[in-house]
């Protein structure tokens, strides 16, 4: 009775724990998503993510999510909602829909107030401090706008094989207004066959989106290789290619999950993960690039998790 | 001095002769696909693409358009813009950004605007009758609302091997505001690497987004099979798979062209669409479905495009 999830960054951790717990009472792997994305964005303190994200360069938090049912591949998926207090709910409930199942810009919005989804005003105080510390930057120092684009990615397997995974973000900081990334987009942003296994990915979405990794990685996974050989072998040639041919390549993490609770991950920058199976309690651990189109994962450290917790929480000038 | 291209359905001719003729002297294949593209969206009787193009359920006429340099990755696209008459130019000029290239709903627009694109009100009195006669069959029979999703997507080959892709639609009738379908979606609407080939997308994006065909097409043409056995291998064991993983699947339909100027095409329904190269003039030609996952590829007959000449100028009672 196997079950296993993983997800991005350190602030998946509670969330995934809760989807976990679900999961181990008999839960079905799309809640155990729904669930735990619905914890990342309802927290205030991470900034990227639903309830406390970062803006958009005019002060509207736009939110992109998706939801992906790896038995029947029936996906549902938002861009720029605004003002919808869990994006990942909506998409889960377009997932239901045979037709018009992927919403963008004030439809998205319109239909999950029509659907009985709860409104609520997105952009904390913080998170409106930190847009004007950051327009007030730009102003002065003619700084680049762009920073900060993580996206929390959740794959799940639960006891009955049956996967799932889903995307939510509040994307670039500071983008134009509508701007999306890869986290709505099927096969760039997320993947997910539970004959097979599922994978997310987080950072530049412009640059991941080039890629496709995320249908990379569960198609070399059903040739049979590990999800950390398919992490490998699908995300770090497709960056040195990019490098090669567009000259420049932004940050790639991506995780993914097989049908049998093993898991792997893939980055070009420091980035750190949560998982856990039904052996292993959920863990918060680190990834970083290793040689030759490897990946370095260690245990996190209790000095890592004090300075976040620290940073996430710091004032703002 | 090979020179090549293919787009989807017979609306695709005039555009596609347009781009061959451009390459013919000197243009590349970015200029060729954006020439090809705006000459349908132009064009007022093809009414799933641009001016002409049908509207949501609200009347509106919303827009998805997406641009791919097979060179560089680089992608452009829009999701949802609408009172602009070329997506397919701002799908281009995104493409050239490396932040904000993907934009959706009024973000679109405005960023369409504000960069000089020329706006237009896209809803024809044509497509206008169109859509009351349709309110007024849904309202007494309960008819389903949807119908009429056909995408203008076109590949092209320079004689210096360079490579793009563009997609243009007005999506699915009667959608709901907001709903965009695999068009604008990379891997999933259309994909294409110089040094292998494109490949685009057409028919119902719900559906088409969960295999992400076009980048499985490319990779297959990477792996050394002709466009034809790679959109054969591709999309029928997918359509079988959705099937069965899904329960039904909507029309499928896929152009592939490599970067020797082959091309080949899958189909699920009666599809046409044109395709030239250097020795062979553009002509419109019919695909079907055939036995055991192959495709069955005609000429058009003169009976057929009569009759599509008449139905897309008929009277609209």
């Amino acid at each position: 009775m196997t079950f296993a999830m993983i997800g991005t960054w350190r602030m998946a951790y509670e969330g995934l724990s809760k989807g976990m717990e679900l999961m181990k009472n008999g839960g079905n792997s799309s809640d155990a998503v729904e669930t735990a994305i619905k914890e990342v964005e309802d927290y205030p303190f991470f900034k990227s993510v639903g309830y406390g994200g970062l803006p958009n360069a005019n002060g509207l938090v736009e939110m992109d999510s998706a939801f992906m049912d790896g038995d029947t591949f029936a996906v549902g998926a938002v861009a720029g909602i605004s003002d919808i207090k869990n994006p990942i709910s909506v998409s889960r409930k377009l997932s239901k829909e045979h037709f018009n199942s992927f919403l963008v810009g004030s439809g998205a919005s319109e239909y999950a107030v029509l659907n009985g989804f709860e409104r609520k005003s997105m952009l904390t105080a913080r998170a409106k401090k930190i847009w004007e510390k950051r327009k007030r930057e730009i102003a002065q120092e003619n700084l680049s706008p762009y920073d900060g684009h993580d996206t929390v990615g959740m794959i799940s397997l639960d006891p009955k094989c049956s996967m799932a995974v889903g995307t939510s973000t509040s994307g670039l900081f500071m983008k134009k207004p509508g701007r999306t990334g890869d986290s709505a987009l099927v096969g760039d942003g997320f993947y997910c066959d539970s004959e097979i296994g599922g994978a997310a990915a987080t950072g530049l979405g412009e640059d991941i989106m080039k890629g496709c990794l995320c249908y990379e990685i569960v198609r070399l996974m059903g040739t049979g290789l590990t999800p950390q050989a398919a992490c490998d072998k699908a995300v770090y040639p497709f960056i040195d290619k990019l490098k090669k041919r567009y000259g420049k390549v932004g940050e790639f993490s991506l995780v993914a999950l097989n049908n049998k609770g093993e898991w792997g991950v893939a980055t070009n920058v420091e980035f750190t993960f949560a998982a856990g199976d039904n052996k292993n309690a959920p863990k918060i651990m680190m990834a970083n690039p290793g040689e030759d189109g490897t990946t370095v994962i260690e245990p996190i450290t209790k000095k890592w998790l004090d300075a976040y917790e620290l940073r996430i929480k710091a004032p703002i000038d």
